[in-house]
């Protein structure tokens, strides 16, 4: 069993990750480091996992805890990733970013759209974006990989079909619908129940910072700029994305073409569903149907009459969105099935 | 005190009307007409009423109900109205009809929006589209009023002041978030609750039929065809629709010229609120803060990275989205003070 | 106009209190205290009230601003208006008291349930316990009023008749299930949105403090000592208390007895509605169809098998809960109608 | 691997042991029977189980389909798998049946409760009632197990130590708070989603037939009858029960007793943790924390003062009390480990 350490472990994500890492086979959480929470025991602020893991949380230094494992994930807040490591990148040994620090390739880009001079400009290059859906060969190879935002996962793994096929003109929206839980762990007046309950709430009407990375990878497909305007919405549930992405095309393609666009793409990728029927009551994606699952769901409908192709993802936040996807690219890194510990379904109802 | 009728008393809309009727000072409910719930009591179909109206509905003539009353109100699913309202438009009385059939000009819009032969096309330009802050002296001279889609509400509230300024290009993207009252109270699989509980679900990616009423009205403030795409979402929650619209256009106004273009066109209107702060959680609208109320509240942000003007638009749609706005649309053609029986505030929480 | 000031007024007892004061045709909101938003619109706290109330929260002495009012409200945490009311009682203007500082006659009760060492016990027997259905020729001939607790008000009045009636034989167990709003605007991990959404958490099994008030009230009642135990879980809502109250008899009455027995307890009590039906889906009480009103629905039913009364009482806590039943308490001093200003019926569906 | 065939395969429980016997590692779903949904992909009915299992549902002879696998589970609407089991059974196939049918073990237990005459009384005894708790030896050596109902699971696992340790005075009031998937999936106004949402709705004050096997297997532990009333309500969510059940005791004991109690009474037993912590904000069981996995939760309070143990119980109502369940009983029954394909921890936040 190779060994696994979270830095971070004491947010939703890393409670995620926890308990995806105790159900995977192949490896095992050796650590779980919180400043805020050194010594609890890890039940204690993920209740779910009462009775399963009997551990603390830990606030040894983070640089030798990784350096002495065989993976090391990090579940940090924006900026801190990028402190720590630099250092910890001189052993070699694999790292998980899932926070934003080393997604964009751009040092500029982080200027822009974080207002945030980054202290590590030239390890940018050395992470992959990890995406397994694009980059599936350079995570294989990799030892640094940079876990994609939640809604832009839903966003390009929505889109990517329609852009690479050059289908797009250019100009895409994007309106995003949040669950609670990507807001994280800490209470605050915008999370407190009585306010947040039955919102919809347009917290980022623009500038949201995951639009770097839809710009840059959706670009990357088509190497040329791809111009992405998003607005994002807090919706009154707890897990869930979905993102309804209207794209403004010259010529628009049928339904069929679609189809065949999408599962070409997607062959060979066992966490993307491509949702997309002509009867019943959930026709196109919707995140209930995907909670406590690694899928993301993927589909789309044409409107011929204003020109418009519409693009629809929905995943859960916190497992393809972030924890899923993150043990999908250790996977991937580590040579094993990429589904492996991930095979739960979704649950329904819930 | 002047006798209103509601014909079509049963469903939803029909029980918020019954519940703003109760606490207008001026006018009384005489019958309210329910093929399905005939003889019952009216407290069995709207609980909330219990205690309040020793009523029961009733299936006696609409038409003798209709014509014997000062107003009537007409709450019935598309294509019933146009079926008993040429029969009662003859006696020259008050009429405000709830539902689709008379809220579009042109005939030909109904084949194309609703695949239905308009059985009264002569009457189609006597009906005065119902949207106060747009038509209000029409309403007050006119005896025929259509009241407006409750997505087509807030969608138009939102953006009139955009688009009578010029400030689009022509293409607008509608990207609504509804509560199930929107589907009205008969139970089927889309609203059982175990699979609408949570859901993100795009019912309507394309072709949603307020989208004509949206082009109506938008091409009238402008004397030219606005474009717009709609696409339209379950949320979770009973009450509130949230539309966001994304405006292309090539000179981005600032925040400020944006202010005065909205408070300029909503002078007068004491319905809408103007939700734009720079701080705090709640800086744009959202529909919880409007319901139970006659609130339509609309604000705005602007991105100049990528030429968008955002309009936001949130109300209770079975309020200022349907039954409120009817009995706005009342007082003002009775000559009363717009604002009579509608001025409880919105709840909060809830 | 008489004129009203609220000490305490950010909170949602104060938010909702606001609301039907400004809703009140004979009354005015003269001023509004809080410490902690001094300064603040009244709106930035409460958004419903946007657009309503041009007024800022004041800071100014409360004794002041209540010595100089005809009615003082008080919406203060406990412990802390036993503070201030004894120097404002001098004056004898009126106070109505939302907090618990005042509701139990014995002193030695506070520090039994409360652990606290009441300051102005001299007071205590002055203040009238201010619900209306059990005390209106008192709370009609003070000038002091202590607001019931919102689970004590469905408990105490979904049991009275039985009580009152002998059917009990002296242990009741009360089982309640409320919203959030219950919990105030305050924001905690307890009511961070993730963390409560979807909950039934028992977060008092035992010794909640509610209890004293009904052990008080139906003691009075029989002039003998009830005994009563009390359970409270938080619920997945935001308004709404429910109380399921399980009394156990050697005689159980019929349905048909108990129907009466009711029925002329709250004969001319206008906000009690007895909820008892023998078909349909709400036969019994349920805070759904209460909610923005001064209702609270009582219901019963019988087990002959395991000789129990089941006694259910439902209603918003914001209102018949606290602010509603505290309008009502000033209009009966003030020797008003009762409901004047109370008559919104509950919305739905919320 | 073995065979598994689901007789009602196309309700909420049927999908939910669809998807255990997916994940588990040692059988194999080999049919799953439905009448009304026959030919249709299982997808179109669980969405969740989209890109899962491709295969239809059946309605191809249940006796011939059940004979030709290794286990046959029944999940059908009280009264009907009576109808076809004792066909079945003669062919000493392992059954597991999921409804009512077997869980007594007096016929007239089903004419009381169900007002039902059981057509198959002889076979009454050879059901083992599926609770591991309290019939893990039994449930090892038989063919036949009738799994209990979901509300009864909760009961009667919180409340066994203190039953079997014949601390109770014989008298025990439940209240039961339940999810809407415990209704199932065919739509009513009862389970309409404006009609559902935000309830506390009693809708079983007494006389609730789960509490027949409530009484029966409490009795079991002690030798002799126990008293059980029990209220149910809904509650505003889609998985999950608590169970608050209400102990009046001449002696009540120290928490520190119960631990002991509980802790004995419980060891070797996977699936349950006993929840009873000192501070926090979740110090006792709360379904939301069970959801998707097999775990019970159960914990206590003790009220010195009325002479009360509460005993509280949660679960998520579709596994632990129902599929789940089930599964853990054939794992015993084939002699494997208990926990065999549960060991997915709850989900948190959800």
């Amino acid at each position: 069993m190779l060994s696994v350490t979270i830095i971070g472990g004491s947010g939703y994500v890393g409670g995620e990750l926890t308990r995806l890492v105790y159900l995977h086979p192949e490896v095992k959480l050796k650590a779980t480091y919180s400043k805020s929470q050194a010594g609890k025991y890890i039940h204690t602020v993920h209740p779910n996992l009462r009775g399963i893991l009997d551990m603390t949380f830990t606030d040894y230094s983070p640089i030798e805890l990784a350096t002495s494992s065989d993976i090391t994930f990090f579940c940090l807040p924006h900026g801190q990733s990028s402190k720590i490591i630099p250092e910890i990148a001189k052993s070699n040994i694999r790292i998980i970013d899932l926070g934003a620090d080393f997604r964009l390739k751009e040092r500029s880009a982080y200027s822009k759209w974080y207002g945030f001079q980054h202290p590590a400009p030239d390890l940018l290059n050395e992470f992959v974006y990890g995406l397994p859906e694009l980059h599936r060969k350079e995570i294989a190879t990799t030892r640094k990989v940079a876990v994609p935002g939640c809604m832009a996962t839903s966003a390009i793994l929505s889109l990517a079909p329609i852009v690479r096929e050059g289908l797009d003109d250019g100009r895409i929206i994007v309106d995003a619908k949040v669950g609670s839980s990507g807001s994280g762990g800490k209470p605050s007046l915008a999370t407190h129940f009585s306010e947040r309950y039955n919102v919809v709430r347009i917290y980022k009407p623009t500038g949201h910072r995951h639009t770097a990375e839809i710009i840059q990878e959706l670009s990357l497909l088509q190497k040329r700029n791809v111009e992405v305007s998003m607005s994002a919405h807090s919706v009154n549930m707890v897990r869930g994305i979905e993102t309804t992405s209207h794209v403004l095309t010259p010529n628009v393609p049928s339904v069929k073409d679609l189809w065949k666009v999408y599962r070409a793409f997607y062959s060979g990728s066992p966490f993307v569903r491509i949702v997309r029927d002509l009867h019943g009551v959930n026709k196109f994606p919707d995140p209930k149907f995907t909670i406590g699952s690694n899928f993301v769901d993927v589909g789309f409908d044409v409107d011929q009459e204003t020109k418009r192709v519409v693009a629809i993802g929905a995943l859960d936040n916190l497992v393809k969105g972030a924890a899923g996807n993150a043990v999908q690219c250790m996977n991937i890194m580590l040579g094993m099935d990429e589904s492996e510990g991930l095979k739960s379904p979704p649950l329904h109802p819930v």
